[in-house]
């Protein structure tokens, strides 16, 4: 399982990911699920991954090498725009379907990958696309600022109520551990460590790359904080008045 | 879709239903989930039911006749504990199945169904079942005091949080009431009204049972009540003290 959650603010971009692989609950593994492509001055694009590990893969490998994109030869490095980055990383989840996806069919495994990218290049504004398996995507809005991969619905409920565009990167790095957190609470095929990634609009250069750990002390207190305010603010609701026989 | 949360506390049962049912997203309709059985002095014994309509429906009808448990023919009014009266819907979802499973399956429909039961009968203490479509069943424990039917992530991480057995019954509702909250917020599949029961211990009678429609001022008081309390929760958590480049 996997949980993956980014957020598209005015001031720039967060993206969180656990880094739990596993084949059935006795054979689990930490795989890095974030990628990172950053030229200073030029371009950062990030991308998060679920689904079929070996599909996620070959997809990485394959933009290390080179995509063809409308007859040229791209990687992520060389496309001019955020939504031609989506579209090569879409080209080359099409090029695995067509080489894997028949042999994982005969197998009965579905061909399952989801991938998040994000990122910002040259002069046009930071964007965050979530590329699905037949390598179309849809692009976060200012209506819904964010987009989660994986186990997605524990960590909804706080997301839905809070996230808006104008939230500070600060509170969007809150916000995305909060999400995280009631994951890792309900789902064990989620796990630690995260890999965090903050951009800032128009820093052309990564804000902050971080893996936290269990000893993490930042994420231990919004661990012990949220739980913490949770149960203060269901104690503060005033409790129904009916009477109850 | 669906959503149900019974909560087993010491002082008595909390269950709550919403009434949604959909065929797709173009064939919605309201039908009750809750159904109780009563015998002031007695016994009460509730019901909330998700699944397939049909084989759920057809469960009520065979239990409302009689099903044979044991060599006896029995019904929720003659059983004599809790235990049994979970024997005997798991009987009657096994009755269902042999009759009407093959044909599902050539339809290819799942035989999908799933029953929370609970209350008392006698001197017994109280006791809160879920049944499962193979007519196997779990009892909820003072470790996990709550079960859950249908679209249960959303609700789950406050559940996780707060629910003790040593709540209150109204404690037990306002919590019933903030977990399908972020149930209907999230998911369109499960709609008002909503039906709920509160028990408690030892009064061999329904403390209450209501139907809740979205002009109801306790539940409109929760949702939004709740929605605040999470944004003021967000907001009063120390922000990450990280520097973000």
């Amino acid at each position: 399982m996997t949980y993956c959650v980014a957020l598209a603010l005015a001031g720039g971009l967060v993206m969180l990911s656990d880094t739990r692989t596993n084949a059935g609950v006795d054979r689990i593994a930490t795989f890095g699920k974030l990628f990172v492509t950053e030229r200073p001055g030029d371009r950062v694009i990030a991308m998060m991954t679920s689904g079929n590990l070996a599909v996620t893969q070959s997809v990485m490998a394959l933009l290390e090498e080179g995509v063809e994109l409308d007859g040229e030869v791209h990687t992520l490095t060389t496309v001019e725009n955020l939504f031609r980055a989506a579209r090569l990383v879409g080209t080359a989840l099409r090029q695995v379907h067509k080489s894997d996806g028949p042999a994982l069919e005969e197998h009965g495994i579905g061909f399952d990958a989801s991938i998040v990218l994000g990122g910002q290049i040259g002069t046009e504004r930071p964007r965050l696309f979530q590329i699905y398996a037949a390598g179309n995507f849809i692009e976060a809005t200012a209506d819904t600022p964010f987009l989660q991969l994986g186990e997605h619905k524990y960590g909804k409920p706080i997301l839905d109520r809070v996230a808006r565009r104008e939230l500070s990167v600060e509170e969007g790095v809150k916000l995305a551990l909060i999400s995280m957190d009631s994951t890792l609470r309900s789902n064990l095929g989620v796990g630690m460590p995260l890999d965090l990634l903050v951009y800032r609009t128009g820093a052309l250069t990564v804000g902050m790359q971080r893996r936290i750990d269990e000893h993490d002390t930042v994420f231990r207190a919004i661990h012990n904080g949220w739980s913490g305010a949770l149960r203060v603010a269901f104690q503060d609701l005033p409790t129904p008045d009916w009477t109850i026989g």
